[in-house]
C-alpha cells in the first residue's frame, strides 16, 4: 500500500483522489491553500485525511495537481523533505517548462520524477466539479525524462486504475508540439470565436456547430494564460498554421474560385477521415 | 390531410419525412433523383408513396430539400404546375440568394412561398442517416417574406410536428449574417484545423477540445462549397472578425503580455457566459 499525496484539490486533484480512492486501496492524502476544498474532500471521503509535513515526508508518491509555477514551488519547498525513492509525478498541461524546472531541482536529490499530463478537463473548475470518472478511457500522457522503469511503471498503473484508457510516452517536446495543436489552438479559437459582435444574437440560430467551437471559451483566464505562455513558441507556430489555412479557404470564397474551395474541403474531409 | 411532396431525400428530406410520418397523418410522397434513396425511403416506410408529376401538381405543400440551386430549378422547371395556393418551403442554409430567386419566379403565379432552415444536421449525409428524431428541439427559422400569415402558421405548425423545439422568424438577411458565424465559420474553422501537419500525429494527445474543433471538418465538399459562396459576403466579414481576434491573442502570447493575454480570455469567458 502507497501513502500518498495529493497537492491542490481543484477539478484534476479532486478527481485524482476521488479515482484513486475508488480504483485502489492506498492511502490518500490531500492539500490545498483553500481551506474549503480540503474539507469538501474530507468529508465526502476524496482523501482519508490532511496530508501534514510528517505526511509528505513519509510520501511514497505525490502528485502535484496544481498551476505550473505552484507545482515547481512545492518541490522547491519540500525537495530536502521527500525521503529516498519518493516519486513525484505532476499534471501539468505543459511539460517541457515545467520538467525542465524541476528536473534542475532534483539534481542529487533522490526523489524520482515523473512528468505526466493526464488528458482530460472540464470547463469547469474546482473541486466540486471534480469526479471519480473524469479520466474514464482518457489519454495519460508520460514524459519519463530520467525516471528509472519501476517510477514509470508505478505511475502508469495508478493511471490505470484511475481508469484511463491509454498510457503514452513521449517527450516534453513532443507533448508540447502537440497538446499545442489538439489543446491550445481550440483554447484560443474558443475565445476569438465568442469575440464576434454576432454571438450576442446567436440564440435561435445556433445549433451543434456553435455549441461545438465556442464550449472552452468560458476559460480559466490565470490557468490558460500561464499554459499559453510556457508554450509560446508551439503555440504561435500552431496558430499561424491555423490562420495561414483559414486564409487560403477566406481566400477561395473572397474570389468566388468553387473548384479551389472544394478541392480544400475535399482534403480537409479525407485528413479527418484519415485521422479521425 | 395535407397531400405533401418532399423534393430530395438525402438526411434532411429522409428526416423531414420520417419526421412528418412519426409526427402527423399527412400523406407524404417523395421523390429524389437517386433511385435508390426512393427505394429506401419506400421500404422503411419514410414515405407513403414515390411523388409523380401528378402528386406535384397536387400538393397543398412541398419542401424542397435539395442543394440551393437544384431548389430554385424546380421551381422554375414547375411553376406552372403548382395548383392555387400550393406552399412551396425550402430547408437551404442560406436564404437571401436562394429566397429570392424563388420570389423572382413566383412573379404572378399563385403558390406561396414560405423560406425556411431547419437548424440541424450531422457530419454525415443521405438518405440512411436520416432520423425522424433529427429535428428534436431544434430551432426552425422561417423568413416568411412576402407570404400570407396562414401559410406561415400552417409551416410554423408542421414544424412543431416534426419536433422542432421552437420557431425563430427573421429576415433573410438577418439569417444569412448570423448563420455564417454561427455555422459556417465553424465548417471553415474545422477544415483548417485538421490541416495543420500535427494533426497527423493527434491520437493519444488529444481529448474533447480536437474532437469538437474538428467534427464537422467530414465534410460536403460540393453542399458547402456552394452554401459558402452564396453567402460570400458574410461569410468573409466573419472570418476577417475572426482572425482579426485569433491575431490579437496570438499577439499577446507572442509578446508575452501576460496581463493583456489573460484580460482578453477574462472577455472571452464573460461573453460565454453572457450569450451561453
Amino acid at each position: 500500500m502507497f501513502e500518498i499525496v495529493i497537492v491542490g484539490l481543484g477539478l484534476i486533484g479532486g478527481s485524482v483522489s476521488k479515482a484513486l480512492k475508488t480504483g485502489t486501496r492506498h492511502k490518500v492524502r490531500g492539500m490545498d491553500t483553500d481551506e474549503s476544498a480540503v474539507l469538501d474532500a474530507l468529508s465526502c471521503g476524496a482523501i482519508d485525511d490532511r496530508a501534514s509535513l510528517f505526511d509528505i515526508k513519509n510520501a511514497d508518491i505525490i502528485y502535484l495537481c496544481t498551476y505550473p509555477d505552484a507545482a515547481v514551488e512545492f518541490v522547491r519547498e519540500h525537495v530536502g523533505d521527500l525521503k529516498n525513492g519518493c516519486i513525484v509525478t505532476d499534471t501539468c498541461g505543459v511539460k517541457q517548462s515545467v520538467c525542465s524546472r524541476i528536473e534542475a531541482l532534483r539534481k542529487d536529490e533522490t526523489f524520482l520524477f515523473v512528468g505526466a499530463h493526464p488528458m482530460a478537463g472540464k470547463e469547469k473548475s474546482g473541486f466540486s466539479e471534480s469526479t471519480a470518472s473524469l479520466f474514464s478511457g482518457a489519454s495519460y500522457i508520460i514524459t519519463p525524462g530520467a525516471a528509472p522503469q519501476a517510477a514509470v511503471d508505478t505511475v502508469s498503473e495508478l493511471a490505470r486504475s484511475m481508469g484511463f484508457g491509454r498510457i503514452i510516452l513521449t517527450t516534453p517536446e513532443k507533448h508540447d508540439r502537440l497538446i499545442a495543436f489538439t489543446s491550445q489552438v481550440p483554447h484560443v479559437l474558443a475565445c476569438a470565436y465568442v469575440m464576434s459582435p454576432s454571438c450576442a444574437e446567436h440564440q435561435g440560430f445556433s445549433a451543434g456547430s456553435y455549441r461545438d467551437v465556442s464550449r472552452v471559451a468560458d476559460i480559466n483566464g490565470e490557468l490558460w494564460s500561464g499554459l499559453f505562455l510556457e508554450n509560446r513558441d508551439e503555440l504561435v507556430s500552431e496558430l499561424d498554421c491555423l490562420m495561414r489555412n483559414i486564409g487560403r479557404l477566406r481566400e477561395a470564397v473572397f474570389k468566388e474560385d468553387k473548384s479551389k474551395l472544394k478541392s480544400l474541403l475535399q482534403e480537409a474531409g479525407d485528413r479527418k477521415r484519415i485521422y479521425v
